[in-house]
């Protein structure tokens, strides 16, 4: 049956309310990712691991409704992105837990496609330890969560947003939107970069919010070009089986 | 082409800004749809007319990012069911709506199919109104842009909510969704309503909101076993048909 | 002895809550209303509703405060037009709402004198079914309480703000109020509207909010000279006649 | 002619904007008077003062939209009494100035029957100095406004509230609504406080805000039956003639 | 052992909220205070009036954190003036209190070195009789406490900011913040003043908040010259004696 | 002279913003730090780094207000601490922020004690990129500003909240405000924490937030026994530093 709480009656969703099941809720962004790549880039990945995750624990997870727009300011320059403010973002993801919390689950993971959602996740969580310390949330984005496979990616000096690993992603779950054709490298090498966008990109330093503008006109870091579907599925196979440890764990606890 | 901007680049996503188009965004429900229907029944026939708007007018629309999740306290009781505040509900339209109009959309239409979000699109219009008089908001709930095709479907004398109308169109758009085997009626008459259940549902009175577990233990209004596909499409053609001529006007005036 | 709280002591008070009373909001605009009729005009016919449903159910309800500002943006080009947000407004008429709870009152029946505060008490409605379930609004516009008076007069081909309708009722309850020899018609046939302005105000299709200038350079729709005080009577009296019966039902359930 | 704007037509308040007339804006309560007096004897007297500044001003001030209910938490243990947060009644009285503004009116006086509405105001100034540097505001609580009266008044040791001086005031403008057999005193010396109210009363000490029950049983400070009509009419023509003063040399600087 | 909660470990904290201290929360202001004192005198003034309270009362009170940015729109012409809107200190002071509360206190006084901050203590105090009638929340803005003091020091016909007394508190307990050299009289006779802001300052009449630069070109109102630091200490210890009777009559009820 | 501006009159303040000063916003916690560590602490080495910087970069920063109070609901349990949520601290920095950019000010770096406030910078940063693109901000915390220093101090396995690194800090900027007889070992080693708390921080999983009562029954990570003043030091001058070498090039950018 399917894990996917959208396709449940309320019938079937009472039923996995009470088998203690976690919920999955896969979170993304509206945002540019250069010539190649769709807006919904981070929303279709979330929702890929979100569904491997539900797969390899059948009964155990439900997926919860998504938010596809995702915080986005510094994208905005670029046509097409949308882009909620943290505190709409955090709202709109508490709203669905607090819904679903209701009807009996009290553990949430949100499988985010979107870094730009970590730090407002991180928010909600410290506003839910102090208002709803019987509720547990858990928050994953979705590269971050394969370090051993982008770690043995051959990748630009610069590499990140619709680069080598988000490319090979989209390669392995949607290469019918991936436009093969208009792939092209974007910022490669520091030296591209201007003085203060090398600077906020420094290890160890004080961090700083840049506009993507000013670290790639195409809006892309590193050269999609190398990204393979193998690398995407090696990728996505890692987060995926990360989270399910994890997950798996977190229920037996 | 497709007409959705989650399946553009930004470079597509500017051409289509310039070319004047408007923005259909669908929204939905996230709530109980009785034994037989899903609980994404409304963002399922909300995007479906979004689509077919998009179909009838290429180049002239595009398709935003939608909204899973709408304002469904009246179902609360039901599990499954995600409802966002009024305030939050439109907060997240109206960043949509800004986000693109800061890349030249001002137009924009918002295709619902859960009529317990109409309210709070009233209110987002004014607020617009107020704050942007430079864009324009229209908005269509599914259901009632098909006045003549419900009207000559046969429906029990209490009929609405995951009832006759609504069970047609999700056996016309998404077959594979419906229980066939657990449709079942719901309320179909007035003497199975309490008073003020009854009182709350008479014509030319006061407005009351109410639970819908006070008018339906089920969830159901009307008798969805008397629906069929063809009904179904009947009112999705209807639907899309005049909101096409509708957005053909205004895009022309 | 008065049904209006604001003329009653504290102690008349709490023998009016204990007697399980509903309380009545008179809640209006403070907009433009042509040429002809003062800014108060939809507060002023509200009251008079409050009035005659307090007096023709003694001891059955109270009238609690007003809102004498309603949601207007729509009228804001016109000098006098004062206007809430439709959160602010909500907000108003929920703290009557819960201070009134907070002494006994459960059930709360606003009467608007304004139609275009119709969507915001919705949402309010809405916001009361999920954090206070305990307690019972209803709303009531007055004009649209009474389509069969309304349905008998004659009326321009367009006909509404400022109207015909809207005029017959000051002509019976405040016609001191009304200046006779400045009423002159607005806009009263389609011709006369813009291509936009007439898309909007066309049934069946999407719902758009225009300002009133793109309606009406004198902010009226329709022909007030055509109104005569007892036509506004029958108004009042059909509407005043609806709610009560809503009214007693709702008290015996 | 009058200077309410309620009563003016939109024509008519063009016209007022248009001289650099003052905006008054009569602010109340809707809070227990005791046993003699009704629950909007604050909006009552504020009304009064209006008319009578706006009286001995013609052309130079309109009075707009009044707010019916203050900021009365300390008195929420009185049935009867409906109060609004600070934050919302700010809002209030900043939509209707700001709403005005937009008409070309810059100079707002409230005038407020209720003390406990002044903290709040203070606020708002505060507010609109930072974000409306071209407007100004100004408020005057009514019995403050008449130290010298007050000041000859026969009165309790413990006086205020529902007490001597707001009582002439009653007897002065609506004798009607006072109920003279019911009136009595309440809390008239310390010794009837207990300790910390008397501590919360003391002169040159911290402020520390109470709730009504704690200082008097019927909500009442001060005797009311001392209280006579010409004590009444002395207090509201001192503070008539105060605001006078101040807004005749406001409008000529 | 200190009396600042800054200072202790939680196991101390834990410690003196069983002993049933009050909490005192010295707030200030950062903001212009003329060429001669800097823009944290206010804060500094709190913190010394808090420090010789709990010096005076030990065991029983401590000294929560302190907020050293205050409501200053009226400053903020002058460079370096760090404003919160009223809301936002409001919000502030109420996260300590509630915090606090949750750690078992329940009487809290904020000593306040700026005036400006009261009507938003006012609100608070409101708000929290509401909402956490278990709480007590008492406020002393610092000059305000000594009367005597102030009134028989030599002062400027127009005397105020940055002006006599409050120089003199300076000079007191932080002479080497002082510019002793650069201190200069501000705006000291009601001749100097424009005339609106000699009506904003005049007794008894209507309220108005001015900017300061509306008051006085440097922003001293007064002549800061004339200060000694003898008044300073006299002024001081009158309001600490003020605070510490008022304290020990609140622990004691 | 002195680099900060509470102590600076505003003339020092105007001259300082025109020299292009950027802004160094010192903020920490007000949370439990164990036994032998006061609530202040990270406020207290906020400090001293804002401090070091300063001295270091004589007239290229300036330090302004500091924010004692932080987002520290996973503390709550221990008595003591006080915490702000995260959308308020936000809302005080932001406060900060625009206030001191009206002077003049467009670079600002947040040095904070408390990593706990990191994630709600992050949204800051965001929102300022979105509403005030004008405006940089940087922030840096303090203990992740000195890997190698860290990494080369003897710690446990477990390791964190008052443990080595944070105590050796207290030991070189306030011994005075340590307890040295208190010091005490909190958990120290992977197999004394539940289940789910190791879950919580295991590398390259989802993150979680988590109460520290579940951590460690004394709030203490680490063996605080163990840190030295000379490790301090060098945390301290490390984390100094790599932040000068930052604003340096972001000075000259």
């Amino acid at each position: 049956m399917t894990a996917k709480l959208a396709e449940m009656t309320t019938l079937d969703a009472a039923r996995a309310a009470e088998r203690g099941t976690a919920v999955i809720l896969p979170v993304g962004a509206f945002e540019q990712h250069g010539a190649g790549l769709p807006l919904a880039t981070d929303q279709i990945r979330a929702e890929a691991v979100a569904d491997a995750v539900a797969e390899a624990l059948p009964d155990r997870v439900v997926i919860g409704p998504g938010v596809p727009v995702g915080v986005s300011p510094h994208h905005q320059a670029f046509a097409g992105t949308v882009s909620l403010r943290p505190t709409l973002f955090a709202a709109v993801v508490r709203e669905y837990v607090e819904s679903l919390a209701a009807h009996g689950w009290t553990r949430f993971l949100v499988v985010t496609g979107h870094g730009g959602n970590n730090a407002t996740l991180g928010t909600l969580a410290q506003e839910l330890l102090r208002d709803r310390p019987d509720l547990e949330l858990a928050w994953a984005p979705v590269t971050a969560m394969a370090p051993d496979a982008v770690g043995s990616m051959e990748r630009s000096p610069v590499s990140g947003h619709s680069g080598e690993a988000e490319t090979a992603q989209m390669l392995h779950v949607a290469p019918h939107l991936v436009r093969h054709d208009l792939l092209a490298p974007g910022t490669t090498t520091p030296d591209e970069l201007d003085p203060f966008a090398r600077l906020a990109r420094s290890v160890s330093h004080p961090a700083v919010a840049l506009p993507y503008d000013r670290l790639s006109p195409s809006g892309v870091l590193g050269d999609p070009r190398r990204a393979t579907a193998e690398d995407g599925r090696a990728i996505l196979t890692e987060a995926t089986d990360r989270i399910v440890a994890f997950v798996k764990e977190w229920l037996d606890t």
